[in-house]
């Protein structure tokens, strides 16, 4: 029960439990596939948060530095696990480059992938260069650039802003909502209209789903402070007139076809689960639920059993999720191992 | 630092804070001002909880065992603090039963206080005993009498669920959406048409929020496999034909008046925040966000500080939760504790 503990990604959920367990003094071995620590909100370059309005590097990053700082964490970059035996307590992982490591449990924190809106052609993302993925709106905005159109690079008059785009969606196999894309959407519409008073944006919506308290603070606050519009939608395609981007659908609330003109389309794209999950499933031996996410057996005794004992799941490797239930995934999950570590002492004690 | 951690409130925050404190040796003290442990799953007879369909009296009833069980764990039930002072570290907490108690930090999990419905009068509660709220038929299942009609025990036949009662409504103050009663209703609608397979269930809804995997086991499983029907409406009112009750309102949809008689009508209460949050503010110094909620003031360094060092809060005192985050967010807020004498250990030493 000396052996550290593998943390296989480090992202939100995967730095609040070697932050936790470090707290402890349970040492810890962070596995990223990525040159960097930080998970999608630094890789992807965010902005600022939802909730907090915190820019992603400094505080996503204050928590990478801090596990980068801790004397318990071990951190091995550009690597991935391969190989992976025994039994709780005493796991044996092979890294991709060459390492072994003894271990005694395993949190999976190895997150989502990003919807590839080439996977709905029919919204015009790749084929006009002015429909862009929230990705690439939040980097504008966090690069300190702002938001202009990429293909002249001129201040957008008039934005739009799709959500559902790889969500809700089965005729592209993606049944999921992505749980956090009407929020983060409605935050971005108010950093818009902050950068550029006079652009006008628009969200168009199957169902706003800004839960809990983001109620007041991003729905109520982008309609009445930031006169942000939203419109209930289904979008049929975004086409181009030739000097606009056009978006035609049908308004659900009014029924009748609405097609208006934008310099910019934005895609809200989902959260797909990790493209490697197969893999990942695989080498664990683990199971996968329905959608392709990392099954979580358990939530009342010990969160975030997977179907293997002593390997735990974390944050959005589990389904699509916020980065601050991430964090409090990645801080029970790292309980769940203490906790199942001190009770197998006391069996063998 | 070798004082007990003060949690207040034994609902599935605290029990999640008090078992983790517990798996690492720091013992601490859960003062619950009712006569038993558990909170509103517990105390309010809930049935079979979102996601896991385990009943909560298994799931939650687990959790208050393994606490009650621990060598680590104090419970003080029936009391309440009435007054906090000291710093952290040295905390002096005084129990409404005369106790005083020396503790390192406190952690708040005192959860919420359900909606009344008689503050909506024009639906009908407290009017027609045939209008009743989720909690009440909660408790039918849970006890095992079935879901029945107050008024003169029958089946009912068509059964309304009015989502967002005391929720997203401006006119009775109560602005923020509750987050889970969307779900919690989809659930509810099936457990009633698997009991009464010849009953219909109408949810009524402004937009149906069931976020992230939510959305398949809940929304499209109550559909399709369950046949519940869901009308986006506004509704004016609850009233009754003399046989039926009678929900008046319009489909936003087809932007046409309904009316729709039905046997049951049941309320989807929100979640207010608890109605002793100023008396606890004060007791312990800190701050209330606007709608009344505890203010969590960190996400990133150390999950659910409040505006005072030394007091954390986590699940629903923070605004509407789902069970599964307020035990994530009260074991988060455990590692939060640690952490912090950790670093004083550190700093005095």
């Amino acid at each position: 029960m000396s052996n550290p503990v593998l943390i296989v990604g480090g992202g939100p959920a995967g730095l609040a439990a070697a932050h936790s367990l470090s707290t402890v003094g349970k040492p810890c071995v962070i596995v990223e596939k990525e040159d960097r620590l930080g998970g999608a909100p630094i890789l992807s370059g965010y902005a600022k948060l939802v909730p907090t309005g915190e820019w992603a590097k400094d505080a996503i990053g204050g928590m990478v530095d801090r596990v980068e700082g801790s004397d318990h964490v071990r951190v091995v970059k550009e690597a991935t696990v391969t190989k992976f035996d025994g039994s709780p307590g005493a796991f044996q992982a092979q890294l991709s480059n060459g390492e072994n490591l003894q271990v005694d449990a395993a949190i999976l924190c190895s997150g989502f992938t990003h919807f590839d809106s080439v996977n709905k052609p029919e919204w015009g993302f790749g084929m006009f260069p002015d429909v862009v993925t929230t990705t690439q709106v939040e980097q504008m905005i966090s690069s300190g650039q702002g938001v202009r159109c990429p293909s002249d690079g001129r201040k957008p008059e008039r934005v739009a802003i799709l959500l559902c785009v790889g969500s809700r969606d089965r005729q592209i196999g993606r049944e999921w909502c992505s749980k956090i894309c009407c929020t983060v959407s409605a935050n971005m519409a108010m950093e818009i209209r902050e950068e550029i008073p006079d652009c006008h944006v628009y969200i168009y919506y199957m169902d706003i789903r800004t839960f809990g308290l983001y109620e007041t603070k991003y729905y109520w606050r982008s309609q009445e402070e930031f006169k942000v519009k939203y419109i209930k939608a289904r979008i049929a395609e975004v086409t181009s007139n030739g000097e606009k981007l056009v978006v035609k659908g049908e308004d659900t609330l009014v029924k009748r076809p609405i097609t208006i003109p934008f310099d910019m389309v934005v895609h809200a794209i989902g959260m797909d689960p990790n493209v490697e999950n197969p893999t990942i499933a695989s080498t664990f031996g683990i199971d996968l639920e329905e959608h392709g996410y990392i099954g979580a057996a358990n939530r009342y005794g010990a969160m975030g059993e997977t179907s293997r004992p002593g390997v735990y799941v974390a944050g959005s490797a589990t389904g699509p999720e916020t980065i601050d239930d991430s964090i409090a995934q990645g801080h029970a999950a790292a309980m769940a191992v203490l906790s199942s570590l001190r009770s197998a002492i006391g069996e063998t004690a």
